[in-house]
C-alpha cells in the first residue's frame, strides 16, 4: 500500500454569503469574504490516491490517468469560474473550501476506483496560509 | 545605493472584458478570462525601493513604514474586492496585471519619496506562472 | 469530519544547551546549535483542526477565530523573542522544535474545543529542511 | 510520540521502460517517460521519524544523525546517477517513484531503529505536481 | 514600458562532458555532473518580455500567445529528452544551463518581435539553488 | 555576457539597537527588532555573478568554486552565530540586512574576480516578505 498524489491549480471567484441570513449577520460572520461583488483566489488541489504497486508498471495508478480525471471532473468545472454562480456541483451550497473539498471528493471517488486504486484525500490550498483536507468521512 | 523590497498579498475577483468590443471579440481575445461572472486570484505584490543606507539605522527606509504605505494605499483598496467594480484607482481601465502595476506605482511613488527613498519597481505575481514588473516609465 | 489548517510565522532566537551537562558534552551533542550567543530562525507554525462542517457557514471553524487564537496564544508569546530567556511556556525546558510543538499544543488545545472543533496537529517548520508534527499523544 | 522530518534532494536520470514488453506497449503506457535516451528530475526526499522526546536533549532523534543516515544510504547512492543503470538498490526494478520510495524505506528502516526511533514515512516529490508517500506496509 | 513574464517547466537528462578532453580532465572539472550514464533535473524556464501596454487589451502581449511560443519552441524540444542526444538546438554544444539559456533566446527572440514586444530575459532555474539569466548580449 | 547565481542559507540571531541612542529611541525606531535578548532568522543569500561563457566548459564560472567561496567567506562566518556579537565583518555596524549585504559584497568581490568573472549582486532574503539587493555602488 502506497500513496501517490497529483497537484493541479485553478483560479475562481467566490463569495461567502448565507441567503437565509440578514446582510448584517453575513457581514458579522463572513467579514470581507461576504463582499457582494465577489473576490477570488488561486486554489491548489491535491488528490491523494492509495493502492498496491503494479509490478509491471511500478505504478499505483498511471499519473496520466489521474491528471485526466482531475482536469475533466475537478479543474475544468471550476477554473476561471464564479463558484457561486457557474458551478453545478456546488449548487445550493456555500462555496467554502470545506464544501469544495467534499464536492471534489464526490466527483472522482468512484472514477478512481475503476483504475483499481482508492481515493485517500482531497487537499485544497486556498491561500499560502489556509488549507483543507477531506478523507471522505 | 541599495534595493530593499517588501511583499504583501491580496485576493480579488476580476474579468477581462473590453466594453467597446462585441462579446465574440472579447471571447476571442480574452478567452476564459472574459467569463461574465468573474474569476479571481491570490495576487502577490512586491514593492522595491532604492536609496542610501542611513548610518544611524542601517536602513534605506524602515520596513514598518513601507508596510504601512503598502497596506493603506495598495492592499486595502483591492483586498477581497472585485477589481472591475469596487476599485477607484482602476476606474475606466481594464484590470489587467499590467494596468494594476501602473496604478499601484502611481498610488505610492510620491509617498515613498517623503521617506527619503525612491520607488524602483512594482512586481505583481498573478499566478505561480505569470508576473509583471513596472519600473515607472 | 474534515481538517482545516492555518499557517502563521514567527522569528526567534534560541540555543540548545543542557545546563546539567558540561560545555564539552553540550558541544558534542548540539554542535553549532549550542552557540553561547544564540542563533535564530524563521519558524512556520501550522495548526490543523478537525470537526464537522456547519451547514450555515460551510466552516469547521471560522478561520478568523483560529487566526486570533494562534496570534494571541502562540505567535505573540514567541515572535521576535529569545526562546531560552523570554518565553514563559518554555520555562525549564530545552527549546527544541519538539518541545515547542508540545508547548503550542497545550496553549490552544482547550481553546479550540470551545469553538466546537478538535485540535488535530501542530506542525512547526524550523528551516526548509527540518520540521516537527505533534498529534497530542 | 512526536514526528520529526528531514528533507534532502538529489538529481538523477531515469526511464520507465518494461523490458518484457514491446516498444509499442512501453510507449503506450509510459509515454514520454519511456524516452530511450532517458530524462531526469530533481527529487526531494523527506524522511519522517517518530518516537518519544528525550528529556535530556529535547529530541526524538538528533537531526545530525538523521541527515548522515540519509546522505549515506539514500542520497549518495542516487545523486547525479542514472536510476536505471547506476543504482544497486533498484536493480531489477522499474525506477518509478513508488519503487524508489520502497527502496529508500528498506535502506534505512533498521538503521533508524538503532537510534531508538521508528521510521514513519518516506516521501518523494518528483516534480512540483507529483509525489509519493510510503508508510512501510 | 513594462515587463511581463511567464514560467514553464521541463524535465530532462544531461551530462557535462567535453569530448576534446581526457576522462580525467572531465572528472576534475565537471565532477559528478560528468557521470557517463547521465543525470537529470526539473528545469524552470521564465521568459521575460517588455513592451508598451496596448490600451485595448491592457496587455504588453497576450500570455496565451507567449505560452504557445514557449511550449512550441522551448519546452517541447527539450521536455523528457536527453539534452546531449535528443536536442537539435544544442547540437555541438555542452548542455550547460548557460548554453541552454542562449539557445532558448535564439529560438524565440524573433518570434516575440512579431507580436510587437521585445524579449528581455531568459531565466533558467536548474535546481532550487542554481540559476542563469541571459539578456541577449 | 550572462548571469549565473547560487543560493545558500544560514540561521542567525541578531538585534537592531543603536548604542548611541536611548532605550526609548531604540524601541521607537526598531520596535520588536530591538528585543534586548535578540531574535533570529533563516536568511537566504543569493550571489549573482556575470561574465562570458567559456566555450570549453559552457560555464561563466564553475558553480563548485562559487559555492566554495560562499561557504568559506559568507556562510561559515555567520551561520548559527549572533550577528551582533560573533561576526567580525559586521564589527561596529548595526546588523541590518542592508549592512549585511554590503559586508558580504566586500567579502567576495575580489575573490570572484580571480575566477575571471564579475560580482553582480548580493541578494539577502530575511523573511518570506523582506529582502535586500546590493549591486556594489
Amino acid at each position: 500500500m502506497i500513496h501517490i498524489e497529483r497537484r493541479e491549480s485553478f483560479s475562481a471567484a467566490h463569495q461567502l454569503f448565507n441567503p437565509n441570513w440578514s446582510e448584517e449577520q453575513n457581514d458579522a460572520v463572513f467579514g470581507k469574504c461576504a463582499n457582494r461583488a465577489y473576490h477570488g483566489h488561486n486554489f491548489l488541489v491535491t488528490v491523494v490516491v492509495k493502492g498496491e504497486v503494479n509490478p509491471d508498471t511500478g505504478f499505483v495508478m498511471n499519473l496520466v490517468d489521474l491528471k485526466e480525471l482531475m482536469m475533466t471532473y475537478i479543474i475544468e468545472p471550476v477554473d476561471h469560474k464564479n463558484l457561486n454562480v457557474d458551478v453545478l456541483m456546488l449548487k445550493g451550497q456555500l462555496p467554502s473550501t470545506e464544501n469544495l473539498a467534499i464536492a471534489f471528493w464526490k466527483a472522482i471517488v468512484d472514477r478512481i476506483s475503476t483504475f483499481g486504486a482508492t481515493l485517500h484525500c482531497i487537499r485544497i490550498q486556498e491561500t499560502d496560509k489556509n488549507a483543507v483536507e477531506y478523507f471522505g468521512e
